[in-house]
């Protein structure tokens, strides 16, 4: 019993990790439950064991992407006292993911959840709730970030929640080109025009990222 | 003769028009031959007569969707004598365009270069080379008027091109916003933002954009 369990358990865990790959590499429609349980070496017919359809599973990579980003970002969001180092902590991340994508693939694989928002943004359904809930909780967490960097007079802002808004669309923007160009430098300068959006002088935000 | 002539180039230009509202409105990778054929009512077996494959149908759509974009930037930018000015205008256009989109079909349709860029950039090939063509040249053309607003002493800039990269890049994550959440009004902040990426105050660039 253990060991079917183990099994089971296994083998839906691959469906989500092959779905990842796929959908990471190739639009979403493009790729199908054949595909998936070929690549997660599971037979087709055990695939709606797992999962009801396609969406079912792609609504499932996308929550668990997320969570594990998220968890990425609060890490990050933890450490030091200031607030502006985190951020450039954060992009270096985000690029440093890139980066390692080119490496492992040959290509720089963009954001999944950006990929997605353009292709299934044609039609309501559950996918598109999920990504525009994603995207408002990354610019909320930015935003809280940026709310106590007012706080504490790191930063001076009138329209925090804006703002907020304008680096996670600047982050998105420069990830569709890095992939459109297939080179992670093209994230080189998310910090520069962060800050500048920020109204931050780039020598001081320089001076607090390395303090 | 005329006519036949006339009847040819019609089905061609049909062929064309369907294909841009098709890969507008959906995945390129989800439209098929039959489709675009049936939506121009021209025969599938006649779409050869005018199209190697749906790829060749893709790059000729491409190549006219920007030639009359890039036609509306030029006009845009021979406006006035002040440059910002002439920025506000063309992002009052993109704006404009996708709630036309959406007064029009009901969805906010976002950018076609945007979208295609996302969805065939995980493998080279031609469409992914016109892309990054055209997302080259909407930079040098952002260039060319931040250029002509340092020398005329509108802004100070020290990075001119990688001011203009920030500025499409902004727009095109807004502009995924907009058609994420249905609603042309994410693109509202893309004017003061941009301001800010050109290290301009609000207030000032306000009163230079109506002046």
């Amino acid at each position: 019993m253990l060991v079917r369990v183990g099994r089971t358990s296994d083998a839906r865990q691959r469906l989500l990790d092959a779905a990842l790959e796929l959908f990471s590499e190739r639009p979403y429609s493009s790729v199908g439950v054949a595909e998936i349980s070929s690549r997660a070496g599971v037979q087709k017919g055990s695939f709606y064991h797992f999962f009801l359809s396609k969406e079912a599973l792609a609504l499932a990579v996308i929550d668990r992407h997320w969570e594990a980003q998220c968890e990425e970002w609060l890490r990050i969001f933890r450490q030091g006292d200031a607030v502006l180092p985190r951020l450039r902590a954060l992009f270096r991340a985000t690029a440093d993911r890139q980066v390692a994508a080119q490496v492992g693939t040959g290509s720089v694989t963009g954001c999944m959840f950006g990929n997605l928002a353009l292709e299934v943004s044609s039609q309501d359904g559950p996918m598109r709730e999920q990504l525009q809930t994603i995207f408002d909780e990354q610019i909320s967490l930015i935003e809280a970030q940026l709310d106590e960097a007012v706080a504490s007079g790191e930063i001076a802002l009138e329209d925090v929640h804006g703002a907020a808004r304008s680096i996670v669309a600047q982050l998105e923007g420069l990830v569709l080109f890095a992939k459109l160009f297939n080179d992670p430098s093209q994230l080189d300068s998310l910090w520069a025009n962060s800050m500048r959006l920020l109204g931050v002088q780039t020598a001081a935000s320089e001076a607090a990222a390395s303090a």
